[in-house]
């Protein structure tokens, strides 16, 4: 979908937890932040993410910020634009 | 389930316009400030809300913070609490 940029995770549609421990690793692998993006409705567990780590697993990596933006995706059913809003979280030490 | 608080909307299940017509109302009623707020899966629709308004019906208003947070809710089903996430939209001129 997207090249891979270091220290970013992005949120898809698996389950939270497994968000929360994927950003730890790059944590304890010595990253000093990571940041969290997801589109759509995936901006939620993004959220989730965030918040279970800074408050139970990660208590030392606080949100450092947050923006919200818009992105054109090409829809594989029509092959048309369709605007999605996405989020970036910013989580460090 | 909460007190009306002034310039603020809650996002929920509603179609993402209804809420964006919300937040214009208050803007042409002489409000400077809206804050856009939501709670688990609708935080996505909060994002989308702040997106249509900012970028389509009224670009000179702007995102001016957000911020994330966890709420306790008391589950209807079991009677006890479980955690949420939640999001705060600030938007403004």
């Amino acid at each position: 979908m997207q090249p891979r940029e270091p220290n970013t995770i992005f949120v898809g549609k698996k389950p939270t937890m497994n968000y929360v421990l994927a950003v730890l690793t790059q944590i304890n692998n010595g990253s000093n932040s990571v940041t969290v993006k997801a589109r759509g409705r995936a901006i939620s567990r993004a959220v989730d993410v965030a918040q279970v780590l800074t408050k139970r697993f990660a208590t030392d990596v606080k949100v450092q910020g947050i923006s919200i933006n818009t992105e054109q995706v090409k829809s594989t059913m029509t092959g048309g634009m369709s605007n999605v809003s996405s989020i970036e979280i910013k989580l460090g030490k």
